[in-house]
C-alpha cells in the first residue's frame, strides 16, 4: 500500500488541478514522495454533491448497516496497521508503539460508536400516543428523535494522524449519526491519509453504499477548507486544532446565509492544582507522573498539563526543584511540522520576557523541528491580571503559578478560562474541604481529575472531551469523544399523527429495531400497544 | 395587581434612569399607563452581576427545589390570572379566552419541566466505574453529566404574552436546568411583562433562593437587549422572533471573545401539501381545517400555515374557490402592534407586485391595527426560482403554490427553506407513496404533521418546536418546546477518579436521587455496586 498523491471523490480521482505538496519528514527535515495535488474548486463541488445525494440514503440507513461498515473500516485498518504506521512514521516522527496504539483506540473507537448507531439510544427516540377523547382538545400522536444532519465536513488534526484524523473520532460519530463525510486531510500526513482514506471507500464498496458516503481532499493552503465549510450543501463541521483555526472556521460558518455548526475542539491550558496535603503524601510520585504527562509525545497533547498551580512552602518548592530537574534532564523531540517547531520557539521566547515570569527549567533543542522542556514560573497576582498567560504554548511547555494561600489559589481557579480539563491533587484529609474548589473546576473544564493526570483518554460511553470556549467553539454543550458524540451530527424531527407505516422504523408501533424509546412519559423497549 | 412601571432587579428597582416608554392598546390605538423605564446600562451590570452570583447556587440546586419553585409560579400565574388577562388584554387586543387559555398552557408548561427537572433523566447521567487492574492501562472512574451551563437572558415575545414570554418556555427551562433567567421584556406588553415578573420574584422569596434568581429589564429600544447579549458572564440567549431579530442576535452573540449559544426560534412559512386524494376524500374539512388555523390569532402564529402547494385539477380549483370565500367573509382582526401591522401591509403590497403572483383573496381593514387575510396564488415555476417567495409574511397571509403534477409538488418541497412544521393532507390510498415526500419534509421541518394543521402545540415530552435555518438559529438540533428544552441550557462535564463524597449526588454511588443513569453501559435506577 503506496500514497498516490490524488484526492479521492467519491470512487473516483482528481486530476492533478492544484497546488502539489509534499509531505515532510521532521525527523530528518526531509521531503516524502508523492507530491500531493490541492484539490480545486471543481473537486469541492463534486465531493459535496455526491455527499448531498448520498445523504437521504445514509439518513435511512439502519444503524445494524452502520455499525457493519464501521466495523469493516476497523477491521481493515487492524489489517493494515503495518503499512499505515510505516507511512505515518515518516510524516509525523512520532515512534511506532505510539502509532499502532492509536491504530487501535481508532479501531476500537469505530466498533464503539458503530455499536451506538446500533443500539440507537442516541437517538432519543419519544412517543406519545393520541388521546383522541380529551378535553378541551384531542392530543395528537407525536414521534419524535434525532435525524442526521447531512454531510459533514472532517479537518484532520496533526498530533493524532489516526484518532483524529481521516477515521477518527468526528468521522466515525458522523457516519455512527447517519452523515455522508468529506475529510479535509490535515497537510503534515498527507500519505497516511490517503491510506486511510482508500480503506473507507473499499468499505463503502464492500457494503454496497453510495458513493458519495466519502470523500479525501488535499490542500496545501487554507482555500480548500475553506470552499467547504461555506459549501450551501455542508451542513456541519469537525475540527481538531488551534484556537485561530478553529475560531476562524467557525466564524465563517456562522456569517454563511444559513449558518451551520462547527464543533471546534481547539486544545487549552489543563491547569493541575496541588494542594499541600497531596505533596504531602505522594510528593515523589506526583513528581514522576507530571513530568511524564507533561512531556509525553513532546508536549504535543490537547490535554498537555500547561498550567500547574502551587501554595507556596518549603515542600512545594522542594517538589518544583525535583520536578525541574527531571525537566532539565529531558531528551529533545521532534515535533510533528516544522511550523509547529517555530510556533512553539515562538511562543517560548514570548513568555520569556512577559513581566513577573521567570524560567524554571529550558533546554535548547538541536534537530530540525526539536523541541525541549521549556517551563516557567510567576505568581498568582501576575497570572490574574495577564491574559497572556492563560494562553497554551502547544509543545512541552508549562507554567508554574504560585499562591500565597488556599484563598489566592481559589482566585486563579475562578480566573480561568475555559479548558479540556482540569486536574486536582489533594491529601486524604483535605478531600472533604475542596468541594468548593472543585465546583469552580467543573465550571471551568469538561472533565475534572482527582488525584490523576489529563493525558490519556478513555473513549467510552461516559467520557466527556469538551469544555467551556476557548476549548471548544459550542462552549462544552457537545463532546468530540464518546458515544455522546453522534448527538453532534443530527437534528431533532417529530412526527405527529402519522400513519405507522409511514413513520421511520425507530418509532414504528413494534419497535422492530428493539429501541429503548420513551413512550408517554416511561422509558421501555416494548411495543406501543 | 397594578404594574408600576420599574425594572425588577433581583429584589430591588431601578431608578428611572433611561428612556420612558408606555404600552400601546392595538384595538383603540391608545397608550396605556403607566411609564416604564428603559434599563440603563448600570441596570444591566447589577441584573448580570447578581444572576451570576446566584449561579453556582443554581446550579448545585436539587431538581426537587426547582420543581418546587417552578410550581410555585405556576400556582400563583393560575391564582393571578384574572389581573393578567385584564392587562394582557389591553396590551395586546388578544380575546380573554385566548389568555386565560394562555396562562393555563404557561403553568402547566412550568409544572412539566419543574417535573422534568426532579426526575432527572434530562441529565444524561453516565458512569463507568473503574478498572483497575485493565491491561495495557488500567481504566479510570468516569461519572458525566449536563450542568447548569449559568445566567441566561431571555427576550419575551411578541405573540405570547404569558408562554414565551416572562414566565414562558425559555424561562421555565432554564430555571429547570438550573440557570439563573434576567428576561428582557417585548415592549408590546410590559404591564403583563411586570406583573408576571414579580409573581416571580414572590416565588424566589417564598423559596428561600437568592436574589440574582430573576431579573427583568424594559426597553424602548434595542440597547438593553444588546447589552445583555455581549455581557460576558451572561452564558446563553432564548429569543422568540423575527428572523432579523433573531440573526441580530446570533451574530452579536458569535461575535463576543467568548461565543455563547443563542437559541432563536425565528418563525416559518410552514407549507401544507394537500394531494389529490385528499381533496377527494375530504375537500370541505380541509377548507374548513385550514381556514381557521391560517385566520387563527389574525395569522400572528409561528406555526401560521404560510405555503399551500397543490397538484392543480377542478377539485383543487374549487377547493381553493371555497377557501377564498371563506377568506373574504373573515373579519379583519387588530394585529398585536402597529408596527406588526404596518410591516404587514408593507409585506403584503411587495407581494402583490412579484412575477407570477396573483391575488386570491384581499381584505382592506379598517382598525388601527387591523388586518384581514391576503392570499396568493402563483405557479410552481415561479416559486422555486424566486427567493423571496419563500420569505414568511407574518399575519394573515399564504401563499398557493400550483404544480402541474407530483414531480412539481416534490420539486417546490425540494426548495423550501427550514421550516417549524409541513404538513401532508393525504388520501387513504396515497398514504403508501408518500415515503419519498415525507423524507424531504423531515429534511426541511421539526415537525412533520399527516393530516392536520400546524397551529396548536402539544408541550409534552415528545414535541418538537424547532427545524432547520431559518426556523431556528441553531439548526434544529434544539427544541424551544417540550422537555428536551432543558437540554439547550447546559453544558457537558465529567468527573475522573473522584471519592463518592466529592462527586455531585446526581453521580453518587448510592444514587441518592434515584436517577436513571447509563452505568456500565446499560441504563438503570440502581446503586453503583
Amino acid at each position: 500500500m503506496k500514497p498516490d498523491g490524488g484526492n479521492l471523490i467519491g470512487f473516483g480521482s482528481s486530476g492533478p488541478g492544484g497546488t502539489v505538496f509534499k509531505a515532510f519528514n521532521p525527523a530528518t527535515g526531509e521531503r516524502i514522495d508523492p507530491g500531493f495535488a490541492s484539490a480545486t474548486s471543481e473537486d469541492v463541488d463534486r465531493a459535496v454533491q455526491l455527499a448531498a445525494d448520498a445523504a437521504p440514503i445514509w439518513a435511512k440507513l439502519s444503524g445494524r448497516k452502520r455499525n457493519e461498515f464501521l466495523r469493516h473500516i476497523a477491521d481493515s485498518l487492524e489489517a493494515k496497521s503495518a503499512d499505515l504506521v510505516a507511512r505515518a512514521m515518516l510524516e509525523t516522527g512520532l515512534p511506532g508503539a505510539r502509532l499502532q496504539g492509536e491504530v487501535t483506540r481508532t479501531a476500537n473507537q469505530l466498533r464503539l460508536y458503530g455499536e451506538a448507531a446500533e443500539r440507537g439510544d442516541w437517538l432519543d427516540a419519544r412517543i406519545e400516543t393520541a388521546l383522541p377523547e380529551r378535553k378541551p382538545l384531542p392530543k395528537p400522536d407525536h414521534r419524535s428523535m434525532l435525524r442526521a444532519i447531512g454531510p459533514v465536513v472532517v479537518f484532520g488534526s496533526s498530533n493524532f494522524p489516526f484518532a483524529y484524523s481521516v477515521a477518527g473520532g468526528d468521522t466515525a460519530s458522523a457516519f455512527a449519526a447517519g452523515c455522508p463525510v468529506i475529510v479535509k486531510a490535515h497537510p503534515a500526513h498527507p500519505g497516511t491519509s490517503e491510506l486511510v482514506g482508500r480503506l473507507i471507500l473499499h468499505a463503502v464498496r464492500d457494503c454496497g453504499l453510495p458513493e458519495g458516503t466519502f470523500s479525501l481532499l488535499f490542500d496545501a493552503g487554507f482555500e480548500v477548507g475553506q470552499a467547504l465549510v461555506k459549501h450551501p450543501h455542508v451542513k456541519a463541521v469537525g475540527f481538531t486544532g488551534s484556537l485561530q483555526g478553529g475560531r476562524a472556521l467557525a466564524d465563517l460558518a456562522t456569517a454563511r446565509a444559513e449558518p451551520i455548526p462547527v464543533y471546534a475542539e481547539m486544545g487549552s491550558i489543563n491547569p493541575v492544582f496541588i494542594l499541600p496535603g497531596a505533596l504531602a503524601e505522594r510528593r515523589v510520585a506526583i513528581v514522576e507522573g507530571l513530568h511524564a504527562s507533561a512531556t509525553l509525545g513532546v508536549g504535543q497533547f490537547c490535554t498537555n498539563p500547561g498550567l500547574i498551580v502551587l501554595q507556596r512552602s518549603a515542600e512545594a518548592e522542594q517538589f518544583v526543584r525535583e520536578l525541574t530537574a527531571k525537566l532539565a534532564a529531558t531528551p529533545e523531540g521532534a515535533m510533528l511540522t516544522a511550523g509547529i517547531a517555530r510556533n512553539f520557539a515562538a511562543n517560548v521566547e514570548t513568555r520569556t520576557g512577559q513581566p513577573g515570569v521567570k524560567i524554571l527549567a529550558q533546554v535548547a533543542a538541536k534537530g530540525a523541528c526539536g523541541a525541549a522542556p521549556a517551563w516557567f514560573e510567576t505568581d498568582a497576582k501576575f497570572f490574574v491580571g495577564n491574559h497572556a498567560l492563560s494562553e497554551e504554548i502547544f509543545g512541552p511547555s508549562s507554567l508554574v503559578v504560585w499562591c500565597k494561600d488556599r484563598a489566592e489559589l481559589l482566585q486563579v481557579a475562578q480566573a480561568l478560562e475555559g479548558s479540556l480539563t482540569a486536574t486536582l491533587h489533594v491529601g486524604t484529609a483535605e478531600a472533604g474541604g475542596s468541594g468548593e474548589l472543585v465546583d469552580v473546576l467543573a465550571a471551568k473544564a469538561g472533565r475534572v481529575i482527582l488525584n490523576g493526570y489529563p493525558t490519556g483518554l478513555e473513549v467510552s460511553h461516559a467520557i466527556v472531551h469538551s469544555g467551556p470556549y476557548p476549548a471548544t467553539s459550542d462552549g462544552g454543550r457537545s463532546t468530540s469523544v464518546g458515544t455522546r458524540a453522534l448527538n453532534r451530527w443530527a437534528r431533532l424531527v417529530c412526527y405527529q399523527g402519522f400513519a405507522d407505516e409511514l413513520l421511520p422504523p425507530e418509532l414504528q408501533n413494534a419497535n422492530p429495531l428493539g429501541l429503548r424509546r420513551m413512550v408517554n412519559g416511561e422509558w421501555t423497549s416494548a411495543a406501543v400497544q
